[in-house]
Order: C-alpha cells, then structure tokens, then sequence
C-alpha cells in the first residue's frame, strides 16, 4: 500500500488515498502506522476518500485507534495531497469531516500548494457551550484557582475547549506543571486545552499548548484560533496575527465581518513510502 | 534518494544504499531524517557501503548526529538489507565497523532474511577495563550504595559498559529512578548502562535498561549480551538463553569454546520510502 508522510506545523499523519488504497480497518492499521519504532510513525493516518456532499472526505484515526473529528493541520496536507497529485485543478476545495464541511483555500508555487487557509467556523463564546462554569459572557479573565494563586483565564470553544492565559514569559513550569492542574480543574466539566501566550506586539503572539489528553504538542491549530480570538477580546492584537508554535508559524484571523476565524499555514510533504 | 525503515527489536534505523546513493553529509542528514516529527522518525541513519577488508562496511549515526561505533540490532538489518536486495548470496557475512569486524549468519525463509546470529566478541571482566572502582574480580556482586541502600551489581564490558542487577521483580521505579542514579555513580568512571533483569528460569530472563546518556530503550543488544553472561557468572543461567527486552526477544549464547557471545535476534523491514 502506497502512503505519504506529511506534516502542517510538525503536527504529522501517514496520508492514504482512499480513491485507490481500500483500507478495511482503518483502526487497527492506524495503531500500527504510527507507532514510532515498528511503524511509520505519525501522530496518526488520514484517508483521502470521495464524498457525496464536498469535493472531498476525510477521515482520520488518531495514534490509539480512535477517530478524531477534525484537525486544522492534518486538513491543510489534505489539500495540498488532493492538488498535488491532480485529483483536483481548483484552488478553492471543500472537504467533508465529522465536524462538517470545511472550505480550504490553496496557495500554489511551481505546481505544488505550500500553504493552505481553512475557514474554522465561529468561536463559541458562551460559557455553557464552551464549557465552563463562568457568570461572564464572553468568558474574559475568568479568575481560576491553582495552589493558592489564582489565573486569569480568557476561555473560547473552537468545536473543543480552550483557556488562554497571558503571560510575561512562558515557561516550561506553565506548560508542565500548571497546565495539566488547569486542565482537570472543577470549573472546566469536559476538562480544557490550556494555552499559555505571550504578546509580542498587536500582529505577534507566541504560544504554547497543553491539549486535553496529550499532553503538550507541537502545534494545535484550534489553540491557535482561540487564542487570537482570547488575544481580541482582550484588546491586546488586531484581528489578524501570527502564532509563532514550537512546530511552526500559523496565521489567524479573526474576520469581522463572517465572525469566521481562519487559520493559515504550511503544508509538507516528507516522504512517500510504501508500507 | 532512496531509503529502507527497518528495526530490530524495535531499534528502528533508516538504512541508506551507499553503493547507490551519495551522501556528503551524513551528520546532518541523520539529524534531519530522525526527527520522529519533521523527518522519516527513526534512532538514527546506517550508511551500506563497500570495505576493503569485509563484505560490507557499516557507518552509522544518532540522531543527534554523533556517529556509534556499533549497535548489535542495526547490524542484523544491515544484514537483512543487503541479502534482500541481492547485494550477496552469502548467508555468512563480514561487516566492518567502527568497533571492528563483525560476523553475521543470517537465517533466510522464502528468499528473505527474517533472524540473523552476530559475533559479538569476548566480553571483558577486568574492572579496570569495564571500567568500575572495584577489587573484585570477574565483578560479582560489588555492592553499590543509593540513598543508604545498598545493591549487589555484577559488571560487564561489551565495549561498552555494563552494570547488571538481579530482582525479583522489575519496576518503572528500578528503570527511572534507581538507573539514573547509578549510572552516574562514583565506582563507575565514565559511567554505566544498567540492566535489571529478573530470572524466570534457567533458559529465560527478562530484562529492562537504563541506557547511558539515551534512558530506557527498547532493547540494548550489548546489554542483553551483559546480562548472559552477568548470569552465567552468578549461576542462574545455562550459557544460552532467550532474554525478554521491551522491543522483543534476543537469544544470546557465551560459548565456552572459544569465550564469545553470540546474539541472535529478528530484522524487519517496515516499508521503502523515497525522501
């Protein structure tokens, strides 16, 4: 079976076209792909299939198995994949996923798309939908207690939860130490992604991650939105700026007009293979 | 270029053709193509070159970059690789490597080599050799003192150092507390691997280590060869064995004829990739 290894922002799956690779159990293939020493190794695999409803579907089965919904990095490789390999000629595509259609835009040099901007719907800002358990709407500063010092948090659900909180610095003692505290806290029923961001200037942000149930990642695209939205809210960026990730560099903006938030970044492709 | 994952108990290596391909910087192209993230994701690069004085000639190289002299589970693969792709039709190979010459015979099932044996020379008992402060000789039972407890550890150089100790059950607690502090004990000067193995009878161990400077691995070839002989010397073992690592099973035999170890173990290859 022919596969491609890619990765947006070094957040990397093992890509299978489902148009011509007949994957029966996707599951169990996909815990054995990405094991890091007897297989691939990826933080997961997407399958690149036809659709009824977009111009493509994908699927995506995260490292232990499960089906994940949607991940803005894994869907930028899609589209460069689908350009690529001439599935398709147009720059503006839409593909199915469990969190609904999304609609990506490709930018393409020398035949090859380099970069690709996905429409992230709206945040959700009130309190019970995100959730937290919060008298403020929208959830600005939100006074959170840990070992006797308490954060202000800024919470957004971008389709999953997320708290940003501002700092000065942000150290491995945030990310590692407050940032799994913060995640199980009472105040978040599903638990939380914690961002810790820094403001660089009013179109810069650097920020790190403490994903629910991971631990901390490279990148993750839905952090990225929250926190610009988080940064907005707070007067502290224009709507528009770059999240400088440890895996890379994402552009978000935050459109006024839609209330759409969109996210820019790479797509890259490392090897292809054949498993 | 063209490369080939294989790993040996989960030692996983990218394994390059240097008859083929030419790479000018293997440095740097190792520490590129082993991120686990941005890269192919792999313990290292094994370059497969012509010697003047052995069959094959091995060159191979961390992750970080650094080139090892040797490694007992990339070497089955180097095996492995050349066999299956016609480069001999000897099933008996010399392979030189920084660490000298080494002797491999490879079991072969339907065209494709699936085990192979290596010569993995004498092992050195001396403690000034090993290198370990102690009075005894072979080094049996040195007793070694973490946080005003005492352990009884019996050492082994493969070339590298060894320093083995025998428990009735292995814990995460053995591997990642008491490893790193004995490591970089006193007695040993430029430090020591540490195994803890558990005796399940006179043909079985099972073993974990703490590498030095790398943590707990997957499997240690040089360790599982220190922990024969480690119990070959206490008398808890026949001379042949199979221990249990992690990553999978090696069988290691310390012949009294002619006082070497010999380790037999799987190579596998995972898929061909184009980089």
């Amino acid at each position: 079976m022919k596969f491609t290894k890619m990765h947006g922002c070094g957040n990397d799956y093992v890509y299978i076209n489902g148009f011509i690779e007949n994957v029966s159990d996707p599951e169990s293939l996909a815990i054995k792909m990405s094991d890091r020493h007897f297989g691939v190794g990826s933080d997961g695999i997407v399958l690149i299939l036809p659709s009824d409803t977009s111009d493509f579907r994908m699927r995506m089965f995260n490292a232990d198995g499960s089906e994940a919904e949607m991940c803005g990095n894994a869907i930028r490789c899609v589209g460069k994949y689908v350009y690529d390999n001439k599935m398709t000629e147009s720059k503006v595509i839409t593909v199915e996923t469990l969190a609904g259609m999304k609609k990506l835009e490709l930018t393409v040099e020398k035949d090859r798309v380099t970069y690709a901007k996905v429409d992230m719907g709206e945040p959700i800002l009130a309190p019970g939908k995100i959730p937290v358990v919060s008298t403020l709407e929208p959830v600005i500063g939100e006074l959170v207690v840990v070992d006797h010092q308490a954060y202000a948090l800024t919470c957004v659900s971008m389709g999953n939860p997320h708290a940003v909180a501002f700092v000065d610095e942000i150290t491995d003692s945030h990310v590692h130490e407050l940032g799994p505290k913060l995640e199980v806290h009472e105040k978040f029923p599903q638990k939380i992604n914690v961002e810790f961001a820094r403001i660089k200037d009013e179109d810069n942000i650097e920020m790190r991650v403490w994903e629910r149930g991971s631990g901390e990642t490279l990148a993750c695209g839905t952090g990225a939105c929250a926190t610009l939205v988080a940064a907005v809210l707070n007067g502290k960026t224009n709507r528009k700026a770059a999240v400088d990730l440890i895996g890379g560099q994402l552009i978000i903006e935050w459109d006024e007009a839609t209330n759409h938030v969109f996210m820019s970044g790479p797509a890259v492709t490392v090897f292809e293979g054949v498993w």
